[in-house]
């Protein structure tokens, strides 16, 4: 009681579930959350009261969350992926202190680019970056700012968000960003519903990626200058050694 | 049968298994990895054939695991946090296609990065890089370029591998590399034994990161100029407004 949990579910269906995840979601009485992802938990705790806003009232259903807790309620927040990723964790933590007494405790869970690399195979198999392409809270100059950085330091790249409602080509914006900094074929990959009914993925070089029309349940994945296609799985080796021991180029 | 998987064990603790990873160990005739790693598991399987190997061995643990599903065992490779984040299913798929018919499956899990985040609040709450402090795959020189990049565009950074056994001054280092382009107030925090005993944890500036001694089961979380302090939690905002609506500095 008087607790609000930021549960992080995972991609989808329950066998991405950790025990520490379901037993949070067990523990309380409430389930807030963006509707869709709601939807992802209703089979496993059908009967739980649910509290379910759109994708834009974040503030309002942490305020929601954190006042139910104050009233002695147990909570959880159920967030897609991670809860600190691009989830609701910080903006709990950060209304928090609003309510004296409520404990705010962050349950993680497995982010898209952890699930969508496993799809593809590895991709992430060395340093990397997160970006998410929504410039609904980020200005879009620094996101081509990161982009650029982040390809020339030779970081494998995650993109989140690569899509959206009146946002059709961010993907295709990103892409040119990188275009600047890399090789055209360059391995890249996406995956769209990971774990979910209808998932799908492709591994592409960025030249073709920058034509593909994605939508905001896709998750894209940028190789650097090591990143190989092998047996049909986009592999990243996690050093400059190759398996061999031999010095890649 | 004729399968490896590469499985993400999560921090330590069986409460951080996923159900998926739980079901891919079940399944496996045979559990391999570094030792330390197949520890962490043994509750849970306390009876299955286990094959384990020390740290600098990972080529000839990957070699034999395929050679064993290539015989027609299922073979789980036991991997800390995610499979695929300097876990092994990068080399297991670069040494695959000598074994034809053994097929590799990559099963994701909780990475530092997201457990330890957890531990701390919400450091992770925009677009991050993971960067490994460990040059026995990768040049020093090249580490210190992603970190002075990655800091300049404004990523908040999780560094795995602060210390090892010969290198007790990578994070020093790291850290004069990142005051080159950071306040020394930037908040920056680090977990030590997550989910496992003797979890520790600090949150502390980058001023004072940059004396501290820690291990290789530590690791380090760097903020960016909207991180903050907030009731005793490491938090970053999710954009650049405040949860009020006001724009943030």
């Amino acid at each position: 009681m008087n607790k609000v949990f930021a549960v992080g579910i995972g991609p989808g269906s329950a066998e991405f579930l950790t025990q520490q995840a379901r037993a949070a979601l067990e523990e309380a009485d409430l389930l807030c959350g963006y509707t869709t992802y709601l939807d992802l938990v209703r089979d496993l705790f059908p009967d739980k009261p649910r509290y379910a806003t759109p994708m834009t009232k974040e503030r309002d259903r942490c305020l929601y969350a954190l006042e139910q807790a104050a009233q002695g309620r147990t909570v959880a927040m159920v967030c897609s992926g991670d809860a600190g990723v691009y989830g609701m964790a910080s903006l709990l933590l950060e209304l928090a202190p609003g309510f004296p007494g409520v404990l705010v405790e962050v349950v993680p869970g497995v982010t898209a680019a952890l699930s969508g690399a496993a799809v593809l195979g590895a991709p992430l198999g060395h340093d990397f970056c997160a970006v998410s392409l929504s410039d609904r809270l980020t200005p879009w100059a620094q996101i081509e700012t990161r982009l650029a950085l982040a390809a020339e330091a030779g970081f494998l790249l995650c993109l989140y968000n690569p899509a959206s409602r009146g946002r059709s080509d961010a993907l295709r914006r990103a892409c040119d960003v990188l275009l600047t900094k890399l090789p055209p074929e360059t391995v890249c990959g996406w995956v769209r519903n990971i774990g979910r009914p209808g998932q799908e993925s492709r591994i592409l070089p960025l030249s073709a990626l920058r034509q593909e029309a994605l939508d905001m349940f896709t998750t894209v994945f940028i190789g650097n200058a090591t990143t190989r296609c092998i047996a049909g799985r986009m592999v990243t080796p996690r050093g400059y050694r190759g398996p061999e021991g031999a010095a890649r180029p």
